[in-house]
């Protein structure tokens, strides 16, 4: 049983100079994602170059030209018509078993700081029962911790930063919780995608990309989100990485304005 | 019914140039805290200015001379033989209603940051009835969320540091801990001190300067310990001050080493 | 010859409690600078006490009450028609020969780290002559060294801050050249107050409170300004203190909400 | 025409627990260093389990054992006998042109910040001819701009940090450049190896391992040393990652003593 979504981004860019940027928008490949269609639109022409990334993303390479140009990526995908599996017996892996590619999700990175919140983490965390249920506990702290307030943080603000003043966006919420995670050699990665409000009330507020992170229990990935603290329906992945240096929407070579965004993710009815 | 205590310092220095220095280890004027003696010995002699700064604090200006020089301090005092008082019921002041000279014991300064760390301060102590028990909650807090350790911060870490670290010195639980009281608009100061073990089991460890806090409540000042956070009997007042920036042994116009130093702070036995 | 200004500033807050506030809106006392008249409205109308705080600012107390409240200073004053007064002579002062009273404005503060910024500050001005001309060479520096940009820096940016990130506005210009100042063993202090365009080519932009800084040379407290970096006429000061934790227009007890800010400072054309 | 060098690390650790660990200490495969011989030794006997990052580093995976361990590698390798090449003409490549997978190499990441010091990089170096002067440029104001200081910086010290400070060790000075590199949009990676005294005079200190940094001009990798500033004989590389949090001579899960280290790296008298 699935269901069909809707998601894509547009963006109107003011560049004093041609501008390098690469684009990561695209869901990313999965068994349980299916594209069904996709296009991009580009005003004026630009040429599209895609690659994937070390970490497995889809990105998408293209030249900002001077002067005003829009850019639009929309997709229809399937998805399951269910909310995201968990497993509160999922084990905790001794770092000695962990498999090797997992290990680089144990460091420290821009954002996410194990090491200087390492005792916080220990001390909040240390003598919860290993597993899943601490990576829950993990998320529940984090989600009380912090007051969501837009513009409370920065493009430079650390996990130990927002750990500090309480105040954060979703990107903060991840970033908290896989310092905590990692601090405790839990292999923690940050989740950028379309997050569309399926069967959830939800405020009415202009949508956006969301944040959350996966975290490797037994053999394999979780998805877990400090943000919102609820198993979902409909999460559309786009990318993965260390933290929000590695996955952003946009990441550009030069200092165009955005003059504008619009994200999309919602259901689509059907008949 | 007093006791009389011993309480000194000296310190070696190796300087490459004369180098202007302020001490404050002279025990502050008390109605509590009677001098019978007290001496200074600088080898070479130099020249001892005082003056009164703008805290109140008894400063004495010297210059050490180039190569190595020491200087030692030395007095006798009589204290209460009592442990210093306290006030469960002492309320908390409304801001409006606060004497003119404490307001600025609630605004930030160099290591102690009310304004990073005032969501954590009104989340955790918002709640607690206001007064005396509100301060004693905070220092309860403090006491258990860092953990001693000599190193572990530096000359530069703030309160915010050591909150995100949740590792310290006795400076930085006091800063920390002041930083909380300022958040919730309670004023509170950095003291610096003589604190002798009288009738208190402690480990036997090389007697240092101690660093506590007043804060104000009802219609004075009140002292409060987030490091020991038990009440003592002797204490010995030297300077007050916005953080550890304003009240230090020794604050140098240049870079000497400081080849060695001592403290005592002793209770006389009686005959 | 003097020259008279119109000096002063109103604001709106919006608050949802009664909220003690302390404001320093008012012409420091002077000897060039006269009060002609002076006047106060406040909506509703509040009680107005006065005091001065440890470095003779005049401050003014008051209760915003809950809801909107409007608040209205304004003053003319008669100032000196004349450029402020400089000596390329003046001599930095030997550490051991200042003044027990500015002492203080030789140490670290919230926002000015002399301590963190003393390697930057002796390799960048330690081979340059003592003297004004040293701290003009500051003021040179960082001049060049920031960017000015609204919304670059935060309420809690440090000058080490704004030293990486080349950006701020002239409370930032400021600290970091009071920074350089205090690594060099040079008292330096804050201000704050009207700048009026007396004479002055400048572009059109919505006034606002001034900052620059005092430093002490020879036997008195001398004028410079990193931000604009020239020498002007009809600056009125409002209040020096150690950074700007010490003097701002306000200082809330509580979070109310600045609706709108407007700040006067010009020249009353003669007839 | 080679030259024969004996690298190699000894550890003795003491643990409360068995502590999963990695060591990065085997020189990396690559065309112009020639593995001779090779020797592991531990004491308690270990498992050994190599495997390759995602950098392409080879790592090595063990267990120490609770209580003390020593672990020793140990290799001879052949090297040029010629200063490592450089090229004056290696042009930058533009940020569209660069290949997919340095892209990540002009990111921030944990130690390296060009968004912080984005302004820095660009006052400094923006009007300097791009391409390898440039780099070299830049290692000359690091080189200069920091000064070489055991103790100066700690684990967590950022390249802002040091930027402000003006003190580091190798790490640190490798840090910045790349740093700003990156805000140029040049990539640049951390390089971590044996640096062999081999025909260069240096101060009688214990060997340590050795950063550096690599850049990204015209189509390949250039090796550049902010610390020395000067081109070397026989480096040995062991891993490259986007900074000192990827490549680290251990890694440990846990947290047990480094009771002692000691590092060769020495050139074989050839008969």
């Amino acid at each position: 049983m699935t269901r069909r979504i809707e998601v894509g981004c547009d963006f109107i860019y003011d560049s004093a100079v041609a501008t390098p940027t690469i684009f990561q928008v695209q869901p990313s490949p999965s068994p349980v994602v299916t594209h069904v269609v996709e296009s991009w639109t580009a005003q004026p022409t630009m040429d599209l170059r895609s690659y994937v990334d070390v970490y497995g993303n889809r990105c998408t390479r293209v030249v900002l030209p001077a002067g005003r140009s829009s850019f639009r990526y929309a997709a229809e995908v399937e998805v399951p018509d269910t909310t995201e599996d968990f497993d509160l017996y999922a084990p905790e892996v001794a770092p000695d078993d962990l498999p090797d590619d997992v290990l680089v999700y144990t460091l420290p990175s821009r954002y996410c700081l194990p090491d200087v919140l390492a005792n916080e983490a220990w001390t909040l965390f240390g003598d919860v029962a290993p597993g899943y249920g601490r990576v829950q506990a993990i998320c529940d702290h984090v989600n009380q911790h912090l007051t969501f307030q837009y513009g409370s943080s920065t493009a430079w603000s650390t996990a130990a930063d927002v750990n500090s003043t309480r105040l954060g966006v979703c990107r903060d919420y991840t970033h908290l919780a896989i310092s905590f995670c990692r601090a405790l050699n839990i292999p923690a990665r940050y989740v950028f995608g379309y997050l569309p409000d399926i069967d959830v009330a939800v405020e009415q507020v202009e949508m956006d990309f969301a944040a959350w992170m996966q975290v490797w229990l037994g053999d394999r990935w979780w998805t877990f989100d400090p943000r919102n603290n609820v198993r979902r329906k409909g999460r559309v992945l786009i990318g993965v990485g260390r933290d929000a240096a590695d996955v952003a929407m946009a990441t550009t070579f030069g200092g165009p304005i955005l003059a504008s965004m619009h994200v999309t993710a919602r259901d689509i009815p059907q008949q």
